[in-house]
């Protein structure tokens, strides 16, 4: 592998070590010791990519977000049909299988720590500009223009609430719950 | 004032403390030296209500929890409009003053916690098989009791998304979009 590459992938790696360990211990938990016990490295590699901890679960957090964005553009270039483009985007927003719940958990610790944290609740304004934008124009090929920033903040909002009781308790009765009134509100479109 | 009253009393200041000091700092910066501080007395004395930060930081979470339903209950008590009872009741589930807004921050927090830890999930399952109930009652007074579970669950999911996204960025602007986005869903029922 060139050296960059290598780089880059190992990065990678200790992210997603991060998300494991963030998702089962939260942020207070969260310690380079232990993400370098999950990614089968020692502290000091950790360290040769990352300037700490802080850093670490910066990097994570707006990685998870990066990376359930990359696979609802996938979805919103794939699918041909308007009204199962728009449910299959918010299912992937979801945290309806062990990936999409990790990424849920990372997200939850995220917001608590953008509660007392102005850089990190910027991040967060942006990864919603983003999230709404995409929504709205989904909602847009559905319904028409007219409200689609409206919808678009509600369906947001909707999903924000249905994630956090399914994440917290991700049984199958909670999923089918979540999926059933997402299918409710876009047929209410 | 009698003993049992005192003692109650001052467990709630200690409780009180710890909502400032869980909402600017988070649970990872919640130590029982700055409640102290927060509430001008020693940690010997919080050691005396308490059996640790844990148990303070879970009583504080609960009791923030239980402020805002006897709040909700009064509302509910009290206005004869069905509508406005309805929307009076959700607006005070939002982070829309001072005094909500770190209630708001707890219970990001609180989430955040319960995400790696099964006995606050349960908690928190508790209390919003309350908050959904209630909602279901106020929403069939307004639209008849035909799917009045299923527009609780989607109401209790968009003021969650709604409260999340003030609570990090309590502007007037996201204040007034929570209150329009809430409007505009009731008067969908």
């Amino acid at each position: 592998m060139p050296k960059q590459v290598d780089h880059e992938a190992r990065r990678r790696e200790l992210v997603e070590a991060s998300w494991d360990v963030i998702a089962r211990e939260g942020i207070e938990g969260t310690t380079l010791r232990k993400v370098a016990a999950a990614a089968d490295c020692t502290t000091g590699r950790i360290a040769h990519y990352f300037s700490g901890r802080d850093e670490l679960i910066r990097l994570a957090l707006r990685a998870a977000n990066s990376a359930a964005g990359k696979r609802m553009v996938e979805i919103a270039k794939t699918e041909s049909n308007a009204h199962e483009r728009l449910r299959r985007v918010v299912y992937e927003g979801l945290p309806l299988d062990a990936a999409r719940l990790r990424e849920w958990k990372v997200w939850i610790v995220f917001w608590a720590a953008a509660a007392s944290n102005d850089d990190l609740a910027r991040e967060n304004v942006r990864r919603y500009k983003e999230w709404q934008r995409l929504l709205s124009k989904l909602i847009s090929d559905v319904s028409g223009p007219d409200d689609a920033d409206v919808h678009a903040l509600t369906l947001v909002s909707l999903v924000d609430g249905l994630g956090i009781r399914t994440a917290l308790v991700p049984s199958k009765s909670n999923r089918s719950l979540a999926r059933a009134t997402v299918d409710n509100w876009i047929a209410g479109l």
